[in-house]
């Protein structure tokens, strides 16, 4: 784990300080931290006892708490800490407000089918899956010739996560032409870039087929991933649900600025579930049909986009990977303070290094290995037409680098789009500190002349009147002159005289500037970092792999402390009780397992529910007044009066004390203290 | 305010503290309350700059503060405090489970058409509007007849929330025959009774027609409540938008037993949004399409439906308006203590009282008016065929009494169709403190002679054996020992003998009971609750009927202190950042206004955003160190120093500490102070 910054150093504490355990005795496997998540019900496949739903998933108990105590975080480090304006706006969402943000038309995937047996595949991750095939084929068959195995195929550095998403096909050992290699691997770097058509042409030159049946492909179409019904009795209402939180923020833009006071800047944050109704779900909770977004919309003035708290990030080293880096074939990540990268313009701009430092320390807060993270920028392909700049927060897991956080400036496009559909202002009015004197070119129209030369057209002329810009208004007044002019209105020419309309110079005094505030939108997928989390918390003891530990930081484990009577023996119950009702007021979350298991199974079973601390009484307790306190990751004990263990966790969940401050205010359990009761 | 009797005091004092105002100085004025929710952006219809959906709301900063404070709450009150299992499943819910629930078939209401115009009506709506325009205009008739105007009709003291539901339909005044008025009063007071047939012979019988249209009308049909869409790119697999959360439980109830040690009772708890696709939704937030609901799945052995805790509640008297009295035609409420409701039989069970009670003092300590509560008991031909008794908490609000929490025995219904229909075991076993040793009759089939005999019908000729109950085997028994008996299976008969099966008395050594719990379930609507604490907390001040007090207590206030500089001097704002750290550390919710408006307009616009504390900036808080405090309702002020008053609105705001309190420790405000300095 990297040293954290002096900035983060405060945030961090609670995870600088965690105990430090060996954890890389055994290789990851994630098939045993999945067992593990069914085993303690974190997660399950939704309809499970119905035989099931990809890409839709349940939370039990421990995994709806750690999300919850997840959010819970995030409400604290957003919203609370900078007084962001909480918004709760539905799912169903009117089809028109999804045309205008462009979801109806352009949130879709290619797909195609097997002609025959109607299967469906993501055309993009179909020839992905079937040109690797063909060359780990090609690789085995040129390890054959040369008399070697092919090695193993070890994931590279830089693993990408649509390496998760493609179908495994299965390779056949069969030589290909140089070339043909060549040309394959060029196709795969490029792989996001094809559209439907252009991956239609590869699909026919590379005669792809279905894989596991080998018939002919159709050839690529449109899904919209978004699912669709319709609201009220007359099924002529449309609707979607929502597959962002965005647009409930900016609809509202208007009524969040009055209650704002008509100021900029400010944020609107919303946590809710969104929907996208993937073609075919993969890779756990990273790829799902129903998903925890938390959003952020900062609304801001486009001609400052200053920040009034960068100074308490700027000094944070972040690892970024700017697109100048990937656009020369590389992935190597730069160490830069926030600071140096806004001043250096890798970053477009201090809000949006405001937030790239919050995420970061957000995440370390929460557990996540800041050795793990980074800040990937998009590249310009990658990036919508109207952002000026973009990042995603990506975490290292076993699927390669996942975006988790998406941070974009999103300039004025929603807000303008919106505006422009429905013709309400969505705009702010700033009062200049001293008014602003200019002169201008103006078309003084005469309307009691217009509306009869013009008729049913007066109101098309007027408008491309009043929409001329200087220029064409210079232009207009010089042909006047002449006499008459010409206007184009509505694919139409209208001759124009100067008893309809004059143009003058006139002085303006312009004492408020409107413009339509810019968005700068840091986006969280929840249960993309909530799997992440689990990933880097999760090892194996050393003296014994199957022994499963999750190392999840008090501040999110979902059960902070376990209560373990040593017997079931009924003396023990009141205690039990109490020290459980003392937790409970100190805010503590705690469980009693009073099970006949035995207290090292017991111990085991609350290492996989990530549980930091358990607290063991036995008759010592009953006679003293003691309780010993176990420690999770190190599994050293303590021992002391069960108020100031109580006291104890108390501050080691809140943060205020670490572990190893505890083992200074508590003497070690050795075993001694029962044998002298 | 009822007086709450002694168990309950300990939590609702923060409740029956509250300061004394008089409240009723001027009549509620509904419409005051809304255009204050818009303004205050408490909510709004969605998508309002798009025109707005019926039926669907977003809540802004102030509203979705409110709402998460209820939760929270809510979280707090059951999940935290009775150690329940939360979960969060999907909203997208596979068509099969809901089929299996009942609510593909029956989730539904009958709506008929205007035959010409396309209106859509819910049929019991429209018959009600019409027969109740009727009577309206009937008494018009007879009041000018006798030459008296129509006295303004008044709400009865138990007016319904049916009353709400209708489109008010326009009277005129005729006389309708004595016999036909005494026939529309009858069919109106059971119009929730009628089926679709029925409304549509009552809309021929009385000659119901489109009310502005005039027009025909179409006979009821069937419309599922249900949003449906469907699951992936193949169109195959239906969904629907869940109409509740229950099914979540249920599907999920084996692995959570499993995660409970394989013991009941326990309760699973679940908060999320819902969905019901309302015909015409009316009445605000109460009749909506998306709504968020907090529900709890208490399982229980259903021959034991004792509650542990059950002596915490037993003594609290709670308003009760049991079937019987309903069923004779009346609304008289009974008090009674939860004790004397279940010993009497009139609350089924403990543990249905046990939650009877905790419904009733968190909706209290939230700041519901109790003399504004009820529990009605569903009537026969309301509950569910499977229920073995329902009670709603109903709050009276300005629409008549809401229903706002259901809580039902539901018996074993749900686990048994959906482990009927996925063959999969939702049961519990419990293992007895003694063995149960008993004879029975079994029969012992001879599965090698069986098969051969009946070929492809030998398994449900098996299945029909196995399932006999004790009567059958008797009779079996008796015809075998003649030589041949008669088996039914798949509407055929068989010819069994005495080498394919024979029926002997055994004697059962039981070690384990295997049972299906039943399921008791409080599920509460969060926006009903949410509007009627905004109903009961609304008031305006006896001297100025436009200035409205959201009296919200502190526990649920969106925010909990206003910090009020009191003028824009510089020489404030390092004391007003330092003010509102300090309350951030304490936790507690603040928010600055620093806005020009006079400190009168700004403690005003925070009586209306429901905040009951604000605490004034001035020189003398430069000079001296101190701060005043204003509480809302009273307005009353005080003054110590500041950070003695930070700690003060701490304890305020947890309910260890009464504005009476607050008051003997900190001396009144009389303005002397300021000039003192």
């Amino acid at each position: 784990m990297s040293t954290p910054s002096a900035a983060l150093s405060l945030e961090a504490s609670a995870v600088a300080s965690r105990p430090n355990v060996q954890r890389d005795a055994h290789e990851f496997s994630r098939a045993q931290l999945e067992g593990l998540m069914t085993k303690r019900f974190f997660y399950i496949q939704s309809f499970e006892i119905y035989g099931g739903v990809a890409g839709l998933y349940d939370y039990g108990p421990t995994g709806a708490a750690l999300q919850a105590n997840i959010i819970s975080q995030w409400r604290n480090h957003f919203i609370i800490e900078e007084e962001m304006l909480e918004l709760d706006t539905t799912i169903m969402t009117l089809s028109d407000v999804l045309k205008t943000s462009g979801h109806v038309d352009k949130f879709a995937d290619w797909m195609c089918k097997d002609l025959k047996n109607g299967e469906i595949f993501r055309a993009d991750h179909l020839v992905e899956g079937v040109l690797e095939a063909r060359l780990e084929g090609d690789k085995k068959a040129r390890a054959a010739e040369s008399g070697k195995a092919a090695a193993e195929e070890v994931p590279s550095e830089g693993a990408d996560e649509k390496k998760t998403k493609k179908k495994k096909v299965k390779a056949t050992a069969v030589k290909l032409d140089d070339a043909v290699v060549a040309e394959y691997e060029n196709i795969l770097a490029q792989i996001d870039n094809f559209s439907g058509p252009e991956l239609g042409e590869l699909i026919r030159k590379f005669n792809i087929r279905s894989p596991e049946s080998g018939n002919e492909i159709s050839e690529p179409v449109e899904f919209n991933l978004m699912f669709d019904s319709s609201i009220g009795p007359t099924g002529q209402i449309k609707g979607y649900l929502r597959p962002e939180t965005a647009q409930g923020h900016f609809v509202n833009f208007q009524r969040l600025l009055e209650f704002n006071n008509g100021r900029v800047p400010f944020a609107s944050a919303q946590v809710g579930k969104s929907f996208r109704n993937e073609i075919s779900p993969r890779a756990g909770l990273l790829r799902v049909r129903e998903f925890t977004m938390a959003e952020i919309e900062h609304f801001v003035d486009p001609l400052d986009k200053s920040h009034e708290r960068f100074d308490e990030v700027k000094g944070i080293t972040i690892p970024l990977l700017p697109k100048d880096v990937q656009e020369s074939g590389k992935t190597t990540i730069t160490e830069k303070t926030i600071e140096d990268a806004v001043s250096s313009g890798m970053v477009d701009n201090q809000t949006l290094g405001y937030f790239l430092g919050r995420i970061y320390l957000f995440l370390v807060k929460i557990g996540i290995d800041p050795a793990r993270l980074r800040f990937r920028q998009h590249m310009g392909n990658e990036m919508a037409h109207y952002a000026s700049d973009c990042w995603d927060a990506e975490i290292l897991t076993s699927y390669g680098w996942i975006e988790c956080v998406g941070c974009a400036d999103r300039s004025a496009y929603d807000l303008t789009v919106h505006s422009k559909k429905t013709r309400k202002d969505l705009v702010v009015q700033k009062t200049h500190k001293e008014p602003k004197v200019y002169d201008k070119l103006v078309a003084n129209i005469v309307k009691k002349n217009l509306g009869p030369r013009f008729k049913k057209d007066a109101k098309a002329v007027e408008e491309a009147i009043l929409g001329l810009d200087e220029k064409a208004l210079e232009s207009l007044q010089s042909s006047l002159k002449n006499g008459t002019a010409t206007i184009q209105a509505g694919g139409q020419s209208f001759e124009v005289t100067p008893d309809i309309v004059t143009v003058e110079m006139k002085t303006i005094r312009e004492t408020v500037r409107e413009f339509t505030p810019n968005v700068i939108e840091p986006s969280f997928g929840i249960g993309r970092i909530f799997y992440a989390l689990l990933e880097h918390s999760f090892w194996t003891r050393a003296e014994d792999q199957d022994r499963g530990v999750l190392s999840l930081p008090p501040l999110v484990a979902p059960i902070k402390a376990l209560i373990v009577p040593i017997s079931a023996n009924d003396k023990l119950a009141p205690l039990v009780k109490q020290v459980s009702r003392k937790l409970r007021s100190a805010g503590v979350a705690s469980r009693v397992d009073d099970s006949s298991a035995t207290i090292g199974r017991r111990y085991a079973r609350n290492d996989e529910l990530g549980t930091p601390f358990a607290c063991t009484l036995d008759f010592a307790s009953l006679s003293k007044g003691t309780m010993t306190i176990r420690e999770r990751d190190t599994t050293s004990q303590r021992i002391g009066p069960i108020d100031q263990v109580i006291e104890v966790i108390k501050r080691l969940c809140d943060g205020t004390l670490t572990w190893e401050g505890a083992c200074k205010e508590l003497p070690e359990y050795t075993g001694q203290q029962d044998l002298d009761s």
